[in-house]
């Protein structure tokens, strides 16, 4: 994917196989690159929210990264969290991400400090100039973050050839809709707009966003596909049915105990188990050091897996 | 310091100065340790939020650590922030800082994610796997990290001999107040309770904290220094005078026009621009991509300093 | 409107007219609401946040109940918000509505205190008790109540006929998605389901939301009514056009000085200035202790509005 | 009191007792007002948010403040919380309060909308303009109100003689220390200082506050005292032990479960049922809507009053 290209589709953001010992699991890795290109997905994100990147040491990334390029081995662009807590350590990132051969590359705002959208700015500005002619997405992930990307910021850096994009987890659908009117105002063609949300796709893609990078997609790539091929012919009511089929499928988040893990351990180790459940990968761990789902917690996502027709 | 020692006293949480070209400034760095030797302090912690540690590459952070070791040559322990998102990227830092010699480690809850009681509880347990026989202390400052560490849990580690202290940058009072008097109850003799706020320091003293981790204590260690021997030696009134001459020093903070940088890059952009009329780092440059202060906002200081008796 | 009455259309929160002595304006009143039925609104609802109904005493409330009651003369339904800190409260408030004839009520969750779902349940059940026959809305608005109304506690309150549904000013995709999908699993028909947001009606129509009580809807109804009528007649395309023209015209609300004024005084007053420059009310005033717009503010309005077409 | 008159000492914000019909218990008020007396207070607060205030309907708010006004009979001030969303509703209070013959008015700031600082000051401006020659106190309380009241702001209304002092339930050490070293600084010796914080008097004291508001002062107000003389009297150590009992009384809000009522529910709930078990009110329930305690929870704060050494 070159600087010229436009994101759009389904790119689910790929969680991380682990090992029992807490390795990456690259046999398993590999299976769910295969369960996506089966699903037909259009990319592959890596080492996002969901990969766990935040978890891993550099050189668990490495072995993420080098994994990822050589099973997708070119048949859809592949995209590289390089998510850190400020410009420099990203710009390690960036570099082991642009060796190891990926696409693009997707960065939040920093965090932990420097919050200021002067900063914000300065931040995206240092990082294409690392980045070179790869793609560089800005991730606008405030739960996580602290910080909402402005959607003004984000088109002036999309006019200023910085960014290529955004990857919208905010959940406002409001800003959602401000960069796609901007987005047509300002003629910025190759400024992709991708929503986060596992369960508003249909209402995105109407009203003008480019694709979804959807958690729940490592489950059921195939799924998103055809929601995202209904409503892009303009099918609106098989969009909506697919949609909410989806939509309960995503209920699985709810199956581990909230009150004994914290709310992204819970919806991570629902995926993984899913994809174990499914016989993708062969061990539902999320990283340390996250709560793991009991045998308990995973067996009451099977009938959810089955009620969505997966088997 | 051995895990049976028990921090105590003035502890700054030094900035890390840096060259016009954002280089760690090792000649600044010595002297700004010698200004705290001088001051009186009871130690140094290097490479925590006031150190812009999340800012710093893996390489600047050795370098800070290095440079710390070296100069303070075993006249106070040295402290070392291994700050970073998860159990397994902290690791990679404990190991840096064990091999340049530090005396103590603290380490925040995990952040961006994982952020569940019994998720942090396990995050110190292996931390303190790593550590071997250096003090692991907890740092608690929701305000960057988006979780409160109960001091339940705190002071369970403590009786586990997985932490050896608390620095609380929480500023909830009642929460340090119930570290302290759960101390006394578990006979908790050897756990260390440090408070970092800069401005209710002659109080946390008063009911029974051991110390104080102050950023402003970069611009007058020894004023700090003269503030916990008042608090300690029973002289309530001359611990307020000087509390209070200190609180009006850290006015400095608001020098800077809010509206144009964050919060964090203005408070240590004031600490920097203080140490630099000082006469004691050669450059008040934050860390990359935080706002520097400008020529106007620097001067603005210099009375501040002046009312405060620091020329 | 009876409580087998489904509400359903464009229903906008109408503001308060003032007079510049703070008293309520009953004649600009009544041209407000004639400006409305002239836009073929289905509904009205007073007294709601944007009727700045917690600003009014008993005595004004009591006079927009009555204006508007007399003034709209059962040609579409009123809905009052009957909004107060607690049961006991609200209940009054009720009571004063019923008196004078209104259609429906609207009330939220308990604010300043009381914030458990169990206690919301218990307070919405004992409302219904006081409301007889005539509909009881729950209004979900969690950036002024501090509390989200979940989801599942709104179906089953409307199962168990405690309330005739909701209107969602949560401006949380998610959750709106969640009731439309519950009403239909619970075969709920005559549960009403209303988005507040100004900004994503037509994706809100799309996914099977009822209606829109848009505070910008008081500017131009006409708009909100063919918005509509283009989502429900399935021409996705007008729907969008029609949004997208009421999205920048809602730019209105950023006119005003956001650094000496709050966000609700900003967007209440830019409603009621549009509504100044359109002739339609005597005085753009909004309710004590809200700062009042500057001419230059208000002036700033009028090329908006021509942007819009509205003369 | 009069305007000139300084507010210093105990004054607990008394609860409301009710009866199992909910209305308001005049004799176990009374009851309650006895017990605070001969526990030696030097003031009491009716209608804040330990007494329910924004439960209670206009006529019960009448009775409570006529029934204290009487019991109380002058021997020490009666302060009456003025709490509503907005100027002109709390303006209805003042003047109900006024009527009733109290010494005291306590104000939050606007809530559920308006809450710049320019329209807060307004606020205080308007309602002092309705108080006269009665004291008036903001009451500063951002968990409830969701706005912190800038110190900045109180000591210039104190300067501008609007306001007589602010009772400070934010939580913010720092803060409260501003407003301590302000009123210093601008020798407004009329200004009362009081704390809302149960568990770090002692502390407060210290630096300078004039007394405290104790939600726990309902259970143990003889102990509230004593900690008082105990501090004002240099006694550091008296003092200390004093808060440390209090502390651990304080744990009694953690008796009822909160996975099952809120936490406002569960503070006075357990306030309640401590002076029901004590004997000084007939029963323990909290306003409509509150969960109350179940006779588990109120058992369990037996030997929490016991180990406190209260019978």
């Amino acid at each position: 994917m070159t600087a010229s290209a436009h994101l759009t589709g389904v790119v689910p953001p790929l969680v991380t196989p682990l090992t029992p010992e807490y390795d990456v699991d690259t046999a398993s890795l590999a299976r769910l690159i295969q369960h996506q290109l089966s699903g037909g997905v259009d990319g592959v994100f890596v080492l996002g929210t969901s990969g766990e990147g935040t978890f891993l040491t550099d050189e668990q990334r490495q072995v993420v990264l080098e994994t990822t390029v050589a099973e997708v081995a070119g048949q859809v662009p592949v995209l590289a969290g390089v998510i850190d807590t400020s410009t420099n350590r990203v710009a390690a990132h960036v570099s082991a991400a642009l060796k190891a051969g990926v696409d693009g590359l997707v960065a939040t705002a920093p965090f932990y400090a420097a919050t200021h959208p002067a900063e914000i700015e300065r931040h995206f500005v240092r990082l294409k100039s690392f980045a070179g002619d790869t793609s560089l997405y800005a991730y606008d992930i405030p739960s996580r973050v602290g910080t909402k990307l402005p959607a003004a910021l984000m088109t002036a850096l999309g006019e200023q050839g910085v960014i290529a994009g955004v990857k919208d987890s905010s959940g406002q659908d409001a800003s959602l809709r401000e960069l796609v009117i901007s987005r047509r105002e300002k003629q910025l063609e190759n400024f992709a707009i991708m929503t986060g949300s596992e369960v508003t796709v249909d209402s995105a893609l109407a009203f003008g966003v480019d694709g979804v990078v959807p958690g729940l997609g490592n489950v059921d790539p195939a799924g998103y596909v055809r929601l995202f091929k209904a409503a892009v012919s303009g099918d609106v009511a098989a969009a909506r049915d697919e949609q909410d089929r989806l939509f309960r499928l995503f209920e699985i988040i709810n199956a581990p105990d909230r009150s004994r893990m914290g709310a992204s351990s819970a919806a991570l180790g629902a995926f993984k188990a899913g994809l174990f459940l499914l016989g993708v990968i062969d061990c539902p761990l999320t990283a340390y050091p996250c709560i793991p789902l009991s045998d308990t917690e995973i067996a009451a996502i099977r009938p959810l897996l089955d009620r969505a027709g997966l088997h």
